[in-house]
């Protein structure tokens, strides 16, 4: 069943493209796993089959990022946008807060803080349409807030940074949704780390934290249980029943990375997808443009336009009869977008490239 | 490939026995789904393959439960528990809302509520250790409540009631995570119906809600987006990323019930296998004992002890040795419990009777 299966190239911003192997793994034993007579999908969270499990997986995303013992692995539900309102209502209810905006979402993580912190713009390049990143010397930092929220890698506009000025006693928070496990992280930098999970990590309806255990003596006590990042840690991300198929297959995920060498191998390749794309892109005589300054041009999401926009759909449907799927930018940027998350291969971005150099030619 | 697989009769509470049918159908098609060149776990739920399946599980359950047109019907994140949560921020902050008091969830949704409404106990079986429901004389109604809370089906304590009393202008907002589905149901009665899906629906990681749309005029403007049930339904859930494979697989299940003859059908089978269930315990001479009045007793979930729980350990690993799995009791009560829904053929509960008179002949 399935020897031979008609895949494309995905470049989904997410839900995202997946490991073949680790999507393989999955379908043989999607009935029956590890002799325990049921799928995965049937097992209760608190059977010793699937803590084991659960163990596992975090087990293996601390071993890629090397996060330190005082630091608590989560895996919660609600999308990265559950966290831009849990976020404040744990650690800043009532209180300021400071978020540095880079583009669409962290202006939506700022907009959601405000209606439970006194949220508060410490820099942003809007004015800029965010093509870039504000300089830190224009970072208005409030040595009071609450925290400092960054987003290191903004999924539509396709800025990245990865360093910040220092912040003194002030947690960062990072919403990493689109970069995390895209290449070695130091984590002690960062108060919280949390990230949407489809993108580099697994299917849709799973968020990772990874936050320092001493900020949860912040969470205020008088929190719902289910919204206190402190009772889910308390009670190892089973507090209540977690998205147990989109943890194993986080698992897998992980495994395939350590399999492949690791966040290091994963940074090599992704660099190298980054700069076949962006090469095409700047090589193209202006046919294709990425508005982004190049030093914070995104590894993971590279958005670009045509000089004509005329060509806008016979651009999507040739790639499409390419195989070569799901290029449409968002609709808040429009043009064209590629996303290369780990689970694209050079390949795909060969074979992506070939085809934008051809169609270049033939409508150039 | 899984041709031949060894799976056993699954009692699990939840995440609990999906349908064959569905987990062979989605077998066939992890790699590549619909001709779409990618599997659906990959795909944008934006796109329109994905638009498609939900708008198509969406008018299944709709049929399924004739549905009325001015109630929506929402897929969401979070367990039942964040509903807990959501339930008085969307309905009644500040304000005072019922709860109907029958088991381990119904407390549970009432401390939650407590923390964020004034919620009021209007009635409370807990003096007979939730053996019962109150008797509809013993309603102490708040006709100013922003809501009435039922529970009518408690997965822990095996207590289950479809009958209340009138309840006036105040909507009933009813957790039905262990019994919709298994049988048919009069939408119109409740404001408000919510589900975790990890019992009859589908993997755990997605909630279903089904709420009168005047409702959604309640939701302060102050909330913040991803909290509110209007912002959810003007977005028709896609406010946020939903979980696309819960989503996709809810949907497989829903046409299998479909297929299966519908919620009559579900009601007869379900009928017959808890009438066989409580037939073996309440025919075993009190070598077993279910301690749930007789009216109340649930078609979902059957916990029952030995009278002599010395021998607990050894039903349960002689049980599993039969190929009958997950029995063992919740923590909160002991003994042992067997969830009975949609997914769980009657040859499966024939099996485990005829394994229970067995055990009970050998250590009687």
């Amino acid at each position: 069943m399935n020897a031979i299966v008609a895949r494309a190239h995905n470049f989904s911003a997410g839900p995202a493209a997946l490991p073949e192997e680790v999507l393989r793994e999955a379908q043989e034993e999607l009935l029956e796993w590890r002799g325990e007579g049921a799928s995965v999908l049937e097992l209760s969270h608190r059977g010793k089959a699937f803590m084991r499990l659960a163990e596992e997986a975090e087990a293996s995303l601390r071993r890629l990022l090397a996060v330190p013992e005082d630091y608590a692995v989560l895996f919660l539900q609600g999308g990265a946008r559950l966290h831009f309102a849990l976020i404040p209502m744990n650690f800043a209810a009532g209180a300021r807060a400071d978020y540095v905006l880079t583009g669409y979402w962290s202006e939506k993580a700022f907009k959601e803080g405000g209606r439970i912190s006194e949220a508060r713009v410490a820099a942003s390049s809007k004015h800029s349409r965010y093509v870039t990143v504000p300089s830190f010397s224009a970072w208005d930092l409030d040595p009071g807030a609450a925290y400092v929220h960054l987003t290191p890698n903004e999924t539509i506009h396709g800025v990245e940074f990865h360093d910040f000025p220092d912040l003194g006693a002030v947690p960062v928070i990072a919403d990493m949704s689109s970069t995390l496990l895209s290449r070695p992280l130091e984590v002690r930098r960062y108060g919280m780390i949390y990230a949407g999970a489809q993108k580099n990590i697994g299917p849709a309806g799973l968020v990772l934290l990874i936050l320092r255990r001493d900020l949860l003596e912040r969470c205020p006590a008088t929190l719902p249980e289910i919204l206190s990042y402190r009772r889910h840690a308390e009670e190892g991300s089973m507090l209540n029943t977690p998205p147990t198929f989109a943890w194993y297959l986080a698992g897998k995920v992980f495994a395939w990375i350590e399999r492949q060498g690791g966040l290091e191998e994963m940074e090599r390749r992704n660099r190298r997808k980054a700069e076949l794309l962006y090469a095409a892109i700047d090589g193209s005589g202006g046919f294709y443009r990425n508005p982004v300054e190049p030093a914070f041009r995104s590894w993971m999401n590279v958005p670009f336009i045509l000089a004509d926009p005329s060509l806008d759909e016979l651009f999507l449907r040739e790639a499409q009869a390419h195989g070569l799927l799901a290029l449409k930018g968002h609709r808040a940027v429009g043009g064209m977008r590629a996303s290369l998350y780990n689970a694209v291969p050079v390949a795909a971005v060969e074979a992506l490239t070939d085809f934008m150099g051809d169609f270049a030619r033939r409508h150039g």
